[in-house]
């Protein structure tokens, strides 16, 4: 089998939320995972550890703790939706009807892959400062992405979601997580029910990179 | 020019912390960013930005910002690296050796990419729980690992580093941030002055990664 190229990969990683209940091998699996612990980490302490969930009772849990975070929250984002317009509102009106589909079908998702941390293995350089504190996330979520990165070159439909922190007490006696560890990322994978990955939306390079200074767009052809 | 793998690029890519001053060319660093902008990121917002520091005196005081907090941070390392043995021990030390050097010479590394945030873009899940938040982190360092990824297909030394956390005030005066945004994650980017990425060293899967339960270890082969 010949490699996906680092680009295409990264370029066509779309948010798959409609899976098959189908399983998916266990070497496809450990690839996936392999793949996060290369990812970087502050001082290669690499201060997480993932839970591969397949016991479908487990994954049945899972399902009933997120169904009344998502619930919570897209009667929020509903809200918000209503002041955008044409393209921009359909697009959030399909994001919002698969991320339904997901919530209502969780547990048929063959593997639930649970990202943990211990914040004190981590150097949080952020913590005094007087605004909300990300940079725990930075031994974290490289580890998720390439996971993401990874589901993708398998052919495995996937999404990076954050709502069963809210349910994190009962996620963590449900799998055992020691007292020090808590919930960062969870990822439902499964082969895609529809076309799966491919072309994403994103916001440009000029809107996205300054050169030098805020509000300077950062293009090639911008270098005076 | 062929791409390099997904899987070849992730395994190979190291902390490159000795950085030539040589340029490069800006439409290498647009592609660095433009696979930032392929991140997920929660409900599609996006709530970063990169800015792209080239400007010699802005590195010169980047440089200046940054010495103090790493030699702190240092002098607590040393104590921790005091109890660990051969190898280990011996593989601390390179990195403390390299990350000196890093501090010192920061001002030449041609590009630092300073990406930013905006918490009130974000819903950040774990904001009211009694453990340090990092959910805020997933809509950024995803984009950071993809930069980071691309620079290792680019041919590019780069390393994630925080510590500018320390002087965020400083940074955001000197790059003119607005109010509401702030500082997360900080690459110094440039051709590698050694044999730059290559093998990297990471705790196997079956530390990493369980099987339903804590401590259960996910191996392809571990399934009764």
């Amino acid at each position: 089998m010949s490699e996906i190229g680092l680009y295409e990969a990264m370029s066509t990683l779309r948010a798959v939320r409609r899976l098959k209940p189908d399983p998916v091998p266990d070497e496809v699996l450990e690839r996936v995972v392999r793949a996060a612990t290369w990812a970087p980490s502050g001082a290669n302490v690499q201060p997480w550890r993932v839970v591969v969930v397949q016991d479908p009772k487990k994954r049945q849990r899972l399902q009933e703790l997120y169904i009344g975070p998502w619930r919570q929250y897209a009667k929020g984002h509903a809200a918000s939706i209503e002041q955008l317009e044409g393209e921009a509102r359909a697009r959030q009106e399909r994001m919002i009807a698969a991320a339904d589909h997901l919530a209502e079908h969780l547990h048929e998702a063959p593997a639930i892959l649970v990202f943990c941390f211990e914040p004190r293995r981590m150097a949080i350089t952020d913590a005094g400062l007087d605004r909300p504190s990300v940079v725990g996330g930075g031994s974290v979520y490289p580890a998720v992405q390439n996971a993401l990165l990874a589901c993708r070159a398998e052919g495995l439909g996937c999404t990076l979601t954050t709502l069963l922190c809210f349910a994190e007490d009962e996620v963590k006696a449900l799998l055992g997580l020691p007292e020090s560890w808590f919930t960062c990322a969870f990822v439902p994978v499964g082969y895609p029910r529809l076309r799966g990955h491919g072309p994403i939306s994103r916001r440009p390079v000029e809107q996205m990179a300054f050169r030098d200074d805020w509000g300077t767009p950062f293009t090639a052809d911008s270098n005076g």
